[in-house]
């Protein structure tokens, strides 16, 4: 049996039909025209999906389903999708809409909730039934496995790691509120510290690399403290401590069997996934009885928001 | 069909028949004598289990499984308690010595765990799948249950809900660490608060309340409040704010129909439950498109252990 994924970003939409094993046979991208309508851009959706099909001699009753990756929140029980800002969506019933072009089970999810089934089934969380998949990037997501099946909360609206508070009454977050874990743990974080510690330190390599960047960037830090800059290693040190301030926060809740990193921040590889292993480590150790939880570096890219959105059939 | 639960403690062993509503048919109380050691103690539970079901004459295949609550790290995976400090228990296969006695499914869990089941299924939780519940006493615990099963993480080493950080570098914890939630929103967190805000204010009634009481503790600022006493207002009020902050992260990652808050600052009622669900009611307000989250007391005292034993099989 086969299984299609669509996974709608804010510039192309991808569909591709996966086996059971999570290789992707055949994939197609167009590209994302909200002005079109929530109609038609089902339509064409449902089009490309069935080019694909034909092309792989693949018969309908051959395919599990379709599951639909959404960057906005979509509800799988009522098949509803509330709102994808991006998509200019707003209560459409996508379940509904793509049966009228195919007589098979429609999953949906949103885009962070996809990447992290597709992580767990197919890339680095394979093996482990109980993850939770973090992306680090200008924002901080994530996404819950349980028992290989998405927790994502009433009306969908769980898997909001990045909006835990970390830091009571701190940083203003985009969310509206203080101290959010994204306020401190994204790239975006990283840069108002970057710049402060290069005042405090004229004579930092952060400079230069600042200079052939064009500007200062979550990488700025981490490619200073490569080249052996001590101040940035002092900024890097500290964003570690609260990136692993919010995974160790959610230990305590989910105790997963796993964090998998994705996002830009993810990049930095080693940099990252060893200091946070030990930090979390750390506290495992310290409370005793408990078991490893192991973190590693998201490997599926962009194809796990596809690879994800197939394993919701 | 009937249940068994068998809640231990660390005074007493409850044991029940429960049915399939939730009514406890009978039960039986006897001391928690660690002394004797495991396999005694398990002997002298299968006793009372043996004594309730032939005095309600009911048959061992008319008992679906019997389900125990213990005071520790309990896997319901593998049948092993991992610790029970206050037991004496480390490392025992509680599973395979009760198989001894009675050929039907054993379950296990830890008492926050249970309590949460119990709650979720016949107490405060009823009608919903998705709930939080939260105990707030000497500490803060939880357990949390998505479609209406226990999600207990990777050796049942989750649910730890009172240690998320939510104040970066904060107050010391008796986990060892800083700025646990348990550390400003368990009742001997107000304890502090209470005695400073009393040193600022030698004309408030927290004094004579706590007189009567003959001590300061987690009720003074709770009652010199209801008597009209502005500075207890404060004290309580930074309080509750404390308290919202971790129920909201946990909004943010776990989005349930229902927070269940039990223990004993449970017991402030409208002057707990009403500003908590006003305050989380504005975070998801100001966040759109995600339903509310309903706030309640936990109603079954004592029993939801029992029941929620009984519950796990």
């Amino acid at each position: 049996m086969y299984s299609v994924g669509i996974d709608i970003g804010g510039t192309s939409i991808k569909s591709g039909i996966v086996d059971e094993d999570g290789n992707i046979l055949a994939q197609s991208a167009i590209p994302t025209v909200p002005s079109k309508g929530f109609e038609l851009m089902v339509k064409e959706m449902a089009e490309e999906v069935d080019k694909l099909l034909s092309d792989q001699k693949i018969s309908i009753d051959k395919v599990k389903g379709i599951g639909v990756g959404i960057p906005g929140i979509a509800d799988n029980n009522s098949g509803i999708v509330r709102v994808a800002v991006n998509l200019g969506w707003r209560n459409v019933d996508l379940r509904a809409e793509f049966k009228k072009y195919f007589n098979t089970e429609i999953g949906l999810s949103n885009d962070a909730n996809c990447a992290a089934l597709g992580e767990q089934r197919f890339g680095s969380g394979r093996g482990f039934s109980d993850v939770v998949f973090v992306t680090i990037g200008t924002g901080v997501g994530s996404g819950i496995v349980v028992n290989g099946k998405l927790v994502a909360g009433n009306g969908s609206a769980g898997g909001e790691s990045g909006h835990i508070v970390i830091v009571y009454d701190g940083n203003p977050c985009n969310c509206g509120r203080r101290g959010c874990w994204e306020a401190y743990a994204s790239a975006t974080a990283l840069i108002g510290p970057t710049k402060k510690k290069m005042e405090e330190y004229p004579d930092s390599i952060m400079y230069e690399i600042a200079k052939a960047e064009g500007k200062v960037s979550g990488r700025t830090a981490f490619r200073a403290m490569d080249a052996g800059d001590v101040p940035a290693k002092e900024v890097v040190e500290q964003y570690l401590d609260y990136v692993a301030s919010g995974l160790i926060s959610l230990t305590n809740v989910l105790h997963p069997e796993a964090f998998l990193i994705g996002g830009g921040v993810s990049h930095e590889g080693d940099n990252l996934i060893l200091p946070l292993k030990a930090k979390i480590d750390e506290y495992v150790h310290t409370s005793g009885m408990y078991p490893e939880v192991e973190v590693k570096q998201a490997t599926l890219g962009n194809s796990a928001g596809l690879l994800g959105a197939s394993a919701l059939v």
